[in-house]
């Protein structure tokens, strides 16, 4: 099932889309819910990002080129960051350079999205708190990585999260390929077994330290590829089974 | 003004605080609001968290001893950081020492309650976006830091932003001191002008990146004299004009 917020004429929806067709929802995504009898068709709406996170957790540097690059053992501490839910922005929406900068990264990953409380909770059992699954792109300006290893600053700026372009309930994680492309020519294309801490893992390592939360959003790690971009560039991140997420680079006016 | 959130027989109020007697109130508490006639004796409730933040950004090390240690430059990328939501809890409640190690850092802080969406805020106008303060401890276990520098899950570990007892909204924060007694021994006690980077920086600063919401909270950082702690510690934080945050430290039961 794919769950999506869509706006039309600036009154924000969210629904169930089946091929062109979005059907209304009203309740929690999350929990209780019920269609409402009313149909939108897709091109006649403006699909937004797809929730509005609890919160969002990255994961740095997670994938190899290759499986026999994949190191026997698992980082003991694994670098997880957040960022700020008001960096979320939804397909089409343009993502800003920050003012002082001419480029910024792409990074095009598979986004897992919590639905149920989850605590301690072991590998096997990780599936169970995840309620679906969207395309991120998780832009960072390393230019604002402070040189001590915080890289707070240049995962945070507004609009460095396009999420989209909607939450498919029935993915099968481990089966899917995390694509880029940037201006049309493909530089990401990873099947998910590159991950170095894969989804089990570090989801249930998350749940032993916090408590993650209904809309808590994951970002999993970006395949090798990742470049910098400009202003003007227009970048595609796309998992087949999901969707394709686009986006276009412009420069803040300073 | 002090608002409040208390519970009573498990049912959760928000409230203003005067003396020892609170009024509750219906409402938005950053918006509109009204008192609903209904009033409790401090000594019957449960003090919680004054507010389950929006997000919790801090920032490192931003105390000097004294006042002539202070830089003479600013650092160009203030070490930040985000803190979970699920970390919060309240005044009494036990800060719970991860399984594994057997003791974690207290730190008594100045928090900043946002109330107002924040862009671009230049540092005049910073405190027209705050609501009010509260006392924060920004308890962190640094054998959790990676050793890169990131410090997300060293500081995201359930229990370990204590906040509260109130948001003072009639506070001069240039004016109080951050203290902290351990097991009743004064551990810090700086005045605010201790701070490397200063409040209005720090906002204005963040403002410049991200848009701030209200109820964000800001962790203003902790003055010289943090230590480690052990399971059967007892933490006061405290600014006077606030309040005092008392929190005993527990070990996980593993």
């Amino acid at each position: 099932m794919k769950f999506t917020r869509f706006a039309v004429n600036s009154t924000v929806y969210t629904g169930v889309l089946k091929e062109d067709v979005i059907s209304e929802i009203s309740g929690d995504m999350f929990g209780e819910w019920e269609y409402t009898g009313t149909t939108f068709s897709k091109k006649d709406v403006q699909l937004l990002a797809p929730l509005i996170p609890n919160q969002i957790i990255g994961i740095g540097a997670n994938y190899v080129r290759k499986v026999d690059e994949l190191p026997n053992e698992l980082p003991e501490i694994p670098v997880f960051f957040f960022k700020p839910t008001s960096s979320v922005i939804g397909p089409d929406e343009e993502i800003m350079i920050p003012a002082g900068i001419d480029e910024v990264k792409f990074e095009s990953e598979l986004a897992v999205v919590i639905g149920k409380e989850a605590k301690n909770v072991p590998e096997s059992a990780v599936l169970d708190y995840v309620f679906g699954y969207t395309v991120g792109n998780d832009v960072t300006a390393p230019q604002f990585f402070h040189r001590d290893g915080h890289w707070t600053i240049g995962k945070s700026f507004d609009t460095f999260t396009p999420l989209g372009p909607v939450i498919e309930t029935e993915l099968d994680p481990f089966s899917v390929r995390v694509e880029a492309k940037l201006n049309n020519v493909e530089k990401q294309n990873s099947a998910t077994e590159l991950m170095i801490v894969p989804i089990r893992k570090m989801i249930s390592y998350l749940t032993n330290v916090m408590t993650l939360k209904p809309g808590d959003v994951i970002l999993t790690g970006s395949p090798v590829g990742a470049e910098f971009v400009k202003a003007g560039d227009v970048i595609h991140c796309e998992i087949k089974e999901i969707g394709m997420l686009q986006n276009t680079f412009v420069a803040v006016k300073e």
